[in-house]
């Protein structure tokens, strides 16, 4: 029977990691359609992988068809995610024994973990595991992280939705920024997300091209801050343009290897502030050039933005979800379904198997030629990849009081079967 | 000729003053579609009433019925605006005889004066220095302001889609803490704009209905910051619901009457950091509560936004600029089309023209009715009068690479005939 991967023997576990996105729901939406379409019953973890330790977990088949559609276009983790990353398997053997004692409870074949780099490691070291506790599990790493330094796959849903957002932000904000110049604010600084790699504010450069086009600075974590080239160039653009829009990754750090964030600015406690690269930046262009500044820091609001998701992306999302399955149930085990692009333009893509092993704990940079020499904008090859990434528009549906119409699912929990566990 | 009005005969002038929105370009729409199928030429005056001072006015005859029409879905200023206040009669005459003498050399007929309060008090005095000039000359004022503050109409053009970005952005981030709660952030900080009214943080109460949906705590400018029943409502609602979102306007103060944002933070310089109550809020939740926090400070963002206008709004805005033109024709003077709701529900509205003495320098406030009795929240008054402004989407349209087009005009300057004036 077990060779018969439709049959309704056994169950899959899906789990969401890490930072939630504006479309890690669709997947979720791909997983579970996928697997009701092959009458497959899902389990998802409550609060990730948290809630496989605890045997937290949800029966999805209790939500309708209706509710699991509405995932594809609601934000944040319909069930629970977690900042948590098991240790390494001599560190703590036993969290990972207790994985494999809640599969075995559950009938758990199968575990789809949705996340990134951590994730992927995860995984790989539970089907290892099994293997060695010979227990038949496969598990399936999705992608899923705004930051795109996934390794192997061309770029990671999440991503494009927070770059569309970045982009139109800058945007918009510009066009606000440019009417008022003459009396009043100058300098407007975007800080966005991207501890170690600049891909999101990389993104804001589509916004517009040319050298008085916003942004017309950008900062990356890939690049050490340059306190005096900047004001520069900062100076150099409000007396051309008249105003100047700078977005700075939260990530950069000074010659010194400090982050920006923490480096200066003091809470009312005498705390460093933690952040807020962009208020540092405003006090900064303040102190030396005497402009007017405005910064805004919109945290959360980029990677829940589903209002404004890309197409390509909330359509890469549910296709992961779905491949995810589709690879399990062909016996595949330590795969990840990963983007790969087969034309630029028109842009094309296909999703792929590649190896867990080649994926776990690898990050993903910017590539240097995505960068202009000065350091502060992106060139032609990074608008040819970066373009297609936020193309297309997929709004939620809306209802009548205005507001996207997000859906709250039931959770209903699975009766416990072991006792409790010490993690 | 003259009582013609649908002649040719004299100019029609626009400006644009103080805060741009996400529609003041669907009034400047209103009004140019308008004139022109009345054959009266617009100028619009570069950076508002500067522009006028300057004698820096934009020949609109030479934008294309495209661009015009592309202004109703663009954010920003297209003309430019400003925040510049003309001085009272008394102590400034000159400035308002310049602008009756720039009038008079481009033979300016109709004056249409886009703005707030402030703007309002400047159309009734210009309105009055043309009688005693024996110039003839319609001021009509339009209104506009984010901050919902003007008096005699029911609501401004542009509010009702900051409101509507403030709902939505509060509901999207809650998504997005509330499935992360459980090992990273308990407490999640939205600050919004408004100094003096918090009709902005108001409509974050959209966002959810019930005591366990966010947003959890509001916290208005017409309320005395209490910095131990605000604790205490943070740590009551994590412990019941497992998060907390707090959407806090810019402009709360202290018993003493500071600005929290200026009582707290001091930026690497030593001075005080302006523009953030919300991570002053965040290390006071830190330092007294201890829970992870998060905390957006959108900035302009959120009155740029209008890829998530209200529909409501939007057509206000328009049909305020359209108004202003059958107004002006007519033979109007000294008012101001105002919205006039006539049923909450369904949702009515009609636009009749308003004395600008009723509205120039006066500041509409909150009714009390609207907020809860703790403080913290919007009661179902509220509710009833904030619902029906955030209805109704109405998104630019999207270019093939996945931006939104707004349109940048040409703004071709009118020659000018005076000598240069100091101001």
């Amino acid at each position: 029977m077990k060779s018969k991967a439709h049959s309704a023997i056994g169950r899959l576990l899906y789990a969401q990691s890490g930072g939630v996105t504006a479309v890690i729901n669709a997947t979720a939406a791909g997983v579970i359609q996928t697997a009701r379409a092959h009458r497959v019953p899902v389990y998802a973890a409550h609060n990730g992988i948290l809630g496989a330790l605890r045997e937290e977990l949800i029966d999805t088949s209790k939500e309708t068809a209706a509710a699991i559609a509405a995932l594809r276009h609601t934000p944040g983790g319909a069930f629970g995610s977690c900042r948590y990353k098991l240790k390494s398997l001599e560190a703590n053997r036993a969290e990972y024994e207790r994985l494999i004692d809640v599969f075995r409870a559950h009938d758990i074949r199968w575990f789809l973990y949705n996340g990134g780099n951590d994730s992927a490691d995860t995984a790989l070291k539970i089907s290892q595991l099994g293997k060695a506790m010979d227990y038949d599990i496969r598990c399936i790493g999705v992608p899923k992280t705004v930051d795109n330094d996934l390794a192997v796959t061309d770029c990671c849903p999440g991503f494009g939705s927070v770059a569309k957002y970045t982009a139109v932000s800058t945007l918009e904000a510009s066009l606000d920024v440019a009417s008022m110049a003459d009396t009043s604010t100058k300098v407007f600084i975007l800080e966005v997300m991207g501890r170690h790699a600049g891909w999101i504010a990389a993104a804001s450069g589509l916004a517009g091209e040319g050298a008085d086009a916003p942004p017309h600075i950008i900062l990356f974590p890939e690049r050490v801050f340059d306190e005096a080239a900047f004001l520069a160039k900062v100076k150099a653009t409000v007396e051309r343009v008249g105003w100047c829009t700078v977005v700075a990754s939260e990530g950069i750090k000074n010659a010194e290897g400090q982050f920006l964030a923490e480096a200066g600015t003091r809470d009312a406690f005498g705390h460093a502030q933690l952040g807020g690269v962009a208020p540092v930046l405003a006090a900064l262009v303040k102190e030396k050039l005497g402009y007017k500044y405005h910064w805004a820091l919109p945290d959360y609001l980029q990677r829940s933005a589903r209002h404004m998701a890309s197409k390509t992306d909330a359509e890469q999302a549910y296709a992961v979800g779905k491949a995810a399955v589709d690879y399990a149930l062909a016996g595949m085990n330590a795969v990840m379904p990963v983007i790969v692009r087969t034309s630029d333009a028109p842009y094309r893509w296909k999703l792929e198997p590649a190896s867990l092993e080649k994926i776990a704990n690898h990050e993903k940079k910017m590539p240097a030629s995505f960068l202009t020499r000065d350091g502060f904008g992106i060139t032609p090859a990074a608008r040819r990849y970066l373009s297609p990434l936020i193309r297309g528009e997929m709004p939620p549906p809306y209802g009548r009081e205005g507001l996207p119409k997000y859906v709250q699912l039931k959770n209903a929990k699975v009766a416990k079967k072991l006792p409790d566990f010490a993690h």
